[in-house]
């Protein structure tokens, strides 16, 4: 049995590809819509896999989306590696649920639901039962120096992960948006995404929420620590949401493969979302054709792992918030392409003359 | 009387400034917000510009935002210069007026007006009475080989574009966009953008809505003959907008200056739009300061006309369709930036540590 020594540590449902005729239908919807073909520019690529994806051309425009932040706390704040103190993370998930902060603004502009879950938040309770529901531990691990979870934790964070995928697309949701909000959950996630692509730290290591020059220094020292006890698990990519990841990550993990599952887009967002969907991409090959990416954070890591799952941000705008900010600001842009392709009239509906005349 | 020997041709009045004390209130506010500073990217900059043209923060979210279409022919299409034929103007006024462009699509989705304008369609009549209640005359002349306008006709259409801007104004417009529509109009505004900045046709021209080879090269060649024709008046820019330009441009460059005279933020679309601000920007100094470039387009001019204008686009997504398509899908991330210094909370009201503790 030396074949099967290595056990296989989750049991994730193949992802289903995306629907080729309805991509092809929407493909040549676009070309006889009353505008140049092409003239649309990125706006007909985004209709044409919202097509892809629901299985239908027009595309229906999206009438729940739900965007789940994912709140967890880093032992590796110890290192002073954020610009914020730790007990910021519980603060902003109060924030999160009276409705202030910038997320609950931009949700509520782009008509998206808003959902807080504490995965690892270090508190004493959670804010609410609901928001604690999927608690996985108080904090993850100091990845500069141990473990940042249990081999038990870390499936029960992927599965909660999936888990709340599965609750939002019960509900109705028909576009996923995943937010991170955690003090020291850039160092995390730059460490997922270097151990991932095999980069050096001092390439990918970016200010988080503003950290000085010291700081910057002490966060890379933290993540070279990280990336040299993970050196051994780069490529099981459980172990290295364990080693080197977190409770929060593992989740997001989750959460985007089994939206690829459920055959629900996703928009991902910043460095920490996409440091997940970078795993889950690994543990669910193919998940990333379910994803569009927001838009392009100011995290040098968030470039690299983008480049690596093949997509392309939507906006570009310097945004460096997390919370899913940067998806929401796309959200309005995908609609807009959404729109195009379902309701604009085709040059026979029209009588304008096309330019093969 | 020799220092008077140039008589002045336009009488605009001056173009007030933006108010600097919102502006800073702005700032300020913007640094007491539930997130780190500048994380907002671009977004901070926008929500602060708002408040500089409205006089007040936190800023007030559009209550009226309103699209112009402007539409006009140009008789340079006789040289080959588009992949479409020139009756395709008068039938996407008539789409306009129906709902069924890309442009009415994004504009609902926006929460914007749309109006189009028929400045200089060659069609024996207007779509309606409405539409052509500005029309200077029948198709703007061939820049290749003549003057686009008359001496009055140019007078006219600016005239026209700054009292279509008081009209919306005055009907309680508090963002304004513009868009255009024309076969040809990419041939005039390339022109413009050339003359106004001494740059070479070949080093600006751009594929419109999809040229082919050899009509790019017919497109350059009328564009080198035109600005052969400009040359000794690319100091004035009611003469250039006479002599390369068109009756649809003039008016866009006048409603561009009136939206600043008349203190109303304004959101530039594509190469035709810039290059009409280009010139409105010339005879009204200062009128940029009221103007945020929407888009980035596919046209190789439009950049230069932004970095002239020292604008930085808010999307770039390929597009190339005019209309206003460009600022009403950039329009949303324009309200995300306004909603968010309006409506979220700052770290006193949410209990959040700021990280200067």
């Amino acid at each position: 049995m030396t074949d099967e020594a290595q056990p296989i540590p989750l049991s994730i449902p193949d992802v289903p590809a995306v629907d080729a005729i309805a991509e092809a239908a929407a493909r040549a919807r676009q070309a006889v819509l009353t505008k140049p073909p092409g003239a649309l520019g990125r706006l007909e690529d985004l209709s044409v896999w919202v097509s892809a994806c629901q299985g239908v051309c027009p595309p229906r425009q999206f009438q729940r989306a739900r965007i789940v932040v994912f709140a967890g706390d880093h032992g590796v704040t110890a290192a002073g590696v954020s610009a914020f103190p730790p007990e910021v993370t519980a603060q902003m998930v109060a924030n999160f649920d009276a409705g202030g902060a910038a997320i609950n603004v931009l949700a509520e502009l782009a008509d998206a639901g808003v959902r807080v879950v504490d995965v690892a938040v270090d508190s004493d309770e959670p804010v609410s039962q609901a928001i604690g529901a999927h608690r996985v531990r108080r904090g993850s691990g100091n990845i500069a120096v141990e473990d940042a979870l249990s081999a038990d934790e870390v499936m029960a964070a992927i599965g909660a992960g999936r888990a709340i995928a599965d609750e939002e697309v019960d509900g109705g949701a028909d576009l996923l948006i995943a937010g991170d909000m955690g003090i020291g959950n850039t160092t995390a996630a730059t460490t997922l995404i270097a151990a991932l692509t095999g980069s050096e730290p001092v390439a990918v290591v970016g200010r988080g929420t503003g950290v000085d020059d010291a700081g910057w220094a002490r966060k890379t020292a933290a993540i070279r620590d990280a990336l040299y006890r993970a050196r051994d698990v780069s490529s099981d990519p459980v172990e290295v949401l364990r080693v080197c990841g977190g409770a929060d990550l593992a989740a997001i993990a989750g959460y985007c493969l089994q939206a690829a599952v459920r055959r629900t887009p996703m928009l991902l967002d910043g460095v920490v979302v996409t440091a997940a969907a970078l795993v889950a991409d690994r543990l669910a090959p193919g998940a990333r054709a379910w994803w569009q990416a927001g838009h392009r954070s100011a995290e040098p890591a968030h470039a690299l792992a983008l480049e690596h799952l093949r997509l392309v941000p939507i906006i570009d705008l310097g945004m460096r918030l997390g919370e899913g900010t940067g998806a929401a600001v796309a959200l309005p842009v995908l609609r807009a392409a959404v729109a195009t392709l379902a309701s604009m009239a085709t040059f026979e509906e029209a009588n304008v003359s096309d330019n093969s005349s």
